[in-house]
């Protein structure tokens, strides 16, 4: 479990988190159990996701990958007791009606009709792509924000306005991350609607979202220089 | 998901919930939900269990396991799906107190440091197998009579005999489990200790316990068969 959390990785959905919860104007302190909480989800879906049976990679994060290292058996464990470990961490950490609250959000994007549905439409080679993208990617950044909104005490209003944000955004990280993998076409004008889109939602919160804007921005940064990158390779 | 929670099994664990609940004065009713959740978690780790990597199970329930019938990608999702949706089913059943209080125990009891935990010890081959089977199995069945517990709205004390009921029943059901599939020598005299044990702690519920009773007096019956046929066989 350590070694699969702690080689890190970019925390992009932690990090969002953490963002949205001070754009509602609550503390990072408060957000942090609940960051890790979808950390923890994320390094079980990649540990699971890198089985032999599914994507076999061999390497996560700069090293080898959870199965490679310990066995398929121990890592279909640790993928386990990681999903486990962020309900108890939820559990142990909030007032049982945020808890509560965030156990039924969480609970709901990553299971069957989230992103273990995804996962498991994605191997069936579903031909879908746009719903795998929700499910398997997008649900897991919704529900990040949405956890940042309720460890701040947030309004409904600003809750739907993140959810909305969150969906957007993560729609926008699949669609570059297939492009940057050659697994897709580059839709540079997919992604940049979807990114105006998640960044248009963010008006209610004023400069509080900023941060909020710069990651949106930043998720789209790598088309510009993949789009540069063959400009000067044309050249 | 289905598959393999519906050809059903012995429903030892909710119906335990259940009987807890009602030794506490609860309603059956209250206690399904939970009961219900237990048994997905149940189903989720003999789909575990059974991969080829682990125990390796063609069959179970009287069907072929899931990774036979689907395939171990969805085997692996299958699982990870239903121990998601157990904490799905608890967050949108309970009020928050006792919602919380449910995902805190059993979050603790099937993690790292339970259920998980043993598992991964197991196939370790460590040699403590008082541990592994208390890690493994025997805190299922205790969570199990601690959550019909809590949907009754019990108090500290009858959570803390349940606990003990539930933890001995555990232990006493995994020694008469290894006997009857011949892994370890047929311990009768420690069987009947942890029953007796199981039993002594139910005192303070009076006759709402008999059903428990009852149950615990069912775990060590098919040792006394087991001496019947083998003193048959002597003859």
């Amino acid at each position: 479990m350590r070694y699969s959390v702690f080689p890190g990785g970019k925390r992009v959905r932690p990090v969002i988190l953490i963002e949205a919860a001070e754009a509602c104007g609550g503390s990072t302190k408060n957000a942090v159990p609940a960051a890790s909480a979808i950390e923890l989800i994320h390094t079980y879906s990649l540990i699971h996701d890198d089985l032999p049976s599914m994507d076999d990679d061999d390497y996560r994060r700069g090293v080898l990958s959870c199965h490679k290292k310990f066995g398929v058996a121990n890592a279909v464990l640790a993928g386990d007791a990681l999903l486990t470990l962020a309900f108890e961490m939820i559990a142990n950490e909030y007032s049982p009606g945020t808890g509560m609250e965030m156990v039924r959000e969480l609970s709901c994007a990553i299971g069957s009709m989230g992103m273990a549905g995804g996962q498991a439409l994605d191997i069936a080679k579903h031909k879908d792509i746009k719903t795998i993208n929700r499910l398997k990617t997008a649900k897991l950044f919704e529900v990040s924000v949405v956890m940042g909104a309720l460890s701040a005490g947030a309004s409904a209003s600003m809750i739907e306005a993140l959810r909305r944000y969150g969906l957007s955004l993560g729609m926008a990280f699949q669609a570059v991350d297939d492009s940057l993998d050659g697994e897709s076409r580059v839709s540079r004008k997919a992604a940049e609607g979807l990114i105006a889109k998640a960044k248009n939602v963010l008006k209610i919160f004023g400069s509080r979202a900023d941060g909020l804007k710069e990651i949106a921005n930043g998720i789209i940064r790598p088309l510009a220089s993949l789009r540069g990158a063959k400009r000067r390779s044309n050249r």
